[in-house]
């Protein structure tokens, strides 16, 4: 009855907090959790929080092929063959690096560096923002999971590109992340001492979640979309607020645009009176909206508030999975954020 | 088939965290969520991370009477009454206060200055530590909650004194919590500024939660017991570690005696090769314990990491709400700690 | 020989850093500190830091006439009345408050709510940017000393502005602050518990600060400017960071700009390959500056980061007032920040 | 007339506060700053903090012994060779490693795993806590500056064990740390999204910190004391706290007999109705001690705060410097603690 669930990757932060997730997921058994660098070691040793009985095994591409659904958690670059061959195989796959993310197979060397290694599947992967792509990802066997920044970004601003409400070409971003979202590796910039009580920008003037805010914007604006985006890190391991802003085109409340695009959304909350803090998604797979007005200059100010790991990473994947095999869309999300 | 649940002071920390668990709770329906303050706001305004549509109400004796079971997360001395009507009125009550923790009425005027209103009731209630009082909670109508510093100092001590590993009567305990254990009311010492990078003793030399521990670990000594207890307050908002330092009186291994005692439980895990840390509790009902010998001094140091909002509170609440009604004692309290 | 100098609003976080600065500055003998709250008691035992031996006394202009420079760290509109009499009465005045900022008399109603009570004075005194101002300030009596975010921002943006760099209509200021910057009083904002690990958006849309650098960076245009100012909250005591973004009309290399403008400046630094983080100007009147060119979009980016109760209030008045009574400017303010 | 100074080890976060404090003591003149990862490159870059326009170079003890007063912030072990023969040489030395501080050769290779390498040179070093050592400090040429948990465990128990108030057999320390003290070096343990809202306890049961407080204790109660030590990681980057505990054999008042000790002391504040916070000693060469009795089970508290990198190091050495050189105890160490 329960779905065999794998996760590649499983010990880098996405992939643990998808094991996490899916350990108290009343339809998922996870029966794979693949490391590098803990392939034999407990589950439960490496991350003492969760209480799964898995050991982590090395990525053999066969044992992915015979679950249910894949996670892939992977690093960039690395999903892009064992992800095409899952999906041939018949695996619900959502991979959760921006292998798949474009659909311009000419972005990838201008903004990764090199070019994709099977640009012919790119047309198969559907990028999985439900609020946009709901019905698509339901009848998908492949999933390009979103990044964090453009989850915030896109949500944010979508009821005001698609309704007109702001001119695309005045869009600039500010946005700001919790240290998770740096990955598990060691480098000085996240060293405990140097990141406590420090708040800096980073990855300017082109960071890679650029391209992807630009591509899902563009289609709802229905012409090219060029944004500034100035990403941020702020002392705390998870959450990330985005506040967009641009030059308004209409006299039309933005929150009302928000509430009409996003009244039956399970995940997605239009706040009144207040605007979003990331502390109350923490854990969860929530996003708070909030909209203000600048008349003064004409500009409007789209604030968006979710946990990184949750709706930006494996909360949203397994909002995706639900859709793709048919479950309650928030099944195994319920939980509401932790607080304080 | 789901039980009627009622929060009594609904929008302090712990009230929130109990919402939060039973939102999530299978064979819970949350009816009733009160708040002196927030009477007549909707929860999920009041906070934005829960989802229910429940709003706070007045405090009515008559409403709670009509729940099947009632957490009761008011200030100290306000649950005497309230709760002594409750239990009898046939509710299953579990009481979050100190109120009903001290078997010995003599205790309150000394410890909390000033004498319990209903004396007579004390035999009724059972403190509520699952581990140590499992089969008394299984029959119990009313549960006298336990603190968060006793939770988790009786729970690296029981197996030491119920063992005779170390001498009672050199017990030291240095403990720390995060700040949400001060509760929601505003303090210059839960200012941010004040508190962040900061870390200090408080409580000297007689905090509350000293009875309670001296209690129970009396009753598994077999004789009175007096420990030094001294609180810290670490800057994060959740999490609680006890070290716990004493004389050994034996050769035995502290982490066999540990798991010796707890090798069955749900909740508590006897670490090997690695000690406690706060982080891998956080939000879960989780309690991790290691146990180090000193033999240059003949002490034993027990540590042991919970988070006070769960297992510290809310998390053992629900917990011993489970065994009240027979339901599986891990029923809503399955997810594992957020991480990181 | 040494000047005696006087703290208005002694007790307030800009008041102490007054007090820790002129401790240790080898020109100022600080004989009156004052305290509405903390009135009669050793400012040593408020503020366990310091190991001065003054005691806080009430607010008397007449004893602040006394002295040779005052310090005036009270809430906004307190300072109207007091700054006048003591620049009328010969007293170096520096005012840390927005009282004194504006020279448009209208603006006060508009963005304070209330009139100016002595419009007639605002001539009187000079904006106290040393690096815009300073010739002014040196023959001033009265100095309306810069908020924090209008430091960081003005500073970040003169050299583009005044070098015609950018298109002033389109300035954008996404900026956030630690959370001193919402001063010592007790709010459910500044709860630990609730600001920890949270980062929001706030004051939208027209926080305060915002005529204060439109009216610096109108006069560098030579035509009034309108600009979208985004504050938000950071989880972390101290610190400030200005991002500014704005359309270029010009080829010229940012950096370059600013180098040329803040060359000699003691405390203005234009960092080469690296951009500003808060953390390097902790305790310290230092400004961080670094900039990017977005070519894709045609923006430019600058970003400047600060000690708001440094180079943002304290540290910038003891500069002031080196400048204002003749002392090399860099006295009492040479300590690099500490770190980490 | 200014005393030129090297700092070796210059980008450890010990050897940058040196740095830091050097830059802007007037007596001294910082001429070399070493360090092997950093050669070349100025130091100023590497800490943007810093104002200094030296660039580090590699350590070469010829230009070592051409300075007046030598700095080692070496890693454990590096300085025992260099030590010897700067003193030799007629450098005044102070030596920040655990390198000199045991005067028993014996303890080295059961606390530090390896023999000294030239324990005829231990009887050369003085235990640099003036405190209990000023006299000798003066007439010294080499200085074993004391560790961050033994200056503050020894501060607060000297008067105790001093005055007979206490059982020395009896004692624990309990002491917790900022993260700093873990040094720059990259691990797990001080990832910030690890180590943010985490406490832990670590190096149980036999800290390398251990010896060195039994030695002065011992020194002071005229017989060897073995004490039991638990340190703990706090999630801040500077601060330490310590908690000591021991059965009372007085009933003398605790902070009478700190008071009568540290009286007048410039770096040592006994605090009277307020225990000691770190928070307080930001920055600064400050420590703060706070007493209570126990009296139910008949134990003294005693606490202690400092820096780590302050009095627990850096301020400590500078601090010991002054007096080697016949300088004004204080000097250049005036600056309050940075608050908030």
């Amino acid at each position: 009855m329960a779905y065999r669930a794998a996760v590649a990757g499983g010990s880098g932060y996405t992939g643990a907090e998808l094991l996490r997730l899916l350990e108290s997921h009343p339809e998922f058994t996870t029966t794979v959790a693949t490391s590098r660098e803990f392939t034999g070691r407990r589950v439960a040793d490496v991350y003492p929080n969760l209480r799964t009985d898995l050991t982590y095994s090395e990525l053999d591409p066969a044992t992915l092929e015979d679950v249910d659904v894949a996670f892939l958690a992977l690093p960039h670059g690395a999903s892009m063959e064992i992800g095409a061959r899952l999906a041939k195989a018949g695996v619900a796959v959502i991979d959760l690096s921006a292998d798949f993310r474009l659909k311009d197979a000419a972005l990838y060397p201008e903004w990764f560096g090199s070019p994709h290694v099977a640009p012919e599947t790119l047309a198969d992967w559907v990028y999985g923002l439900p609020e946009l792509h709901r019905d698509e990802i339901r009848g998908a066997r492949a999933i390009a999971n979103p990044g964090c920044y453009p989850t915030a970004a896109i949500l944010a601003l979508a009821p005001l590109v698609g309704g007109g409400l702001i001119d695309p070409a005045t869009i600039v971003v500010s946005a700001a992340s919790g240290v998770s979202g740096a990955g598990r590796k060691l480098t000085n910039d996240i060293h405990f001492s140097h990141v406590d009580a420090n708040f800096k920008a980073y990855g300017l003037p082109t960071h890679k979640h650029t391209p992807e805010i630009e591509q899902e914007l563009g289609e709802l604006a229905g012409s090219s979309v060029g944004i500034t985006f100035v990403p941020h890190l702020v002392p705390m391991p998870r959450g990330l607020l985005a506040t967009c802003i641009a030059n308004a085109t209409s006299d039309a409340d933005p929150s009302d645009a928000a509430r009409a695009m996003y009244g039956n959304e399970p995940f997605v909350r239009v706040l009144e009176g207040a605007m979003p803090e990331t502390k109350y998604t923490l854990g969860s797979n929530q996003c708070l909206l909030g909209y203000a007005r600048d008349d003064r200059t004409g500009r409007i100010v789209a604030v968006s508030a979710i946990d990184n790991l949750g709706k930006g990473a494996a909360g949203q994947a397994v909002q995706n999975a639900n859709l793709m095999l048919g479950l309650p869309e928030d099944q195994g999300l319920g939980a509401g954020g932790i607080y304080p």
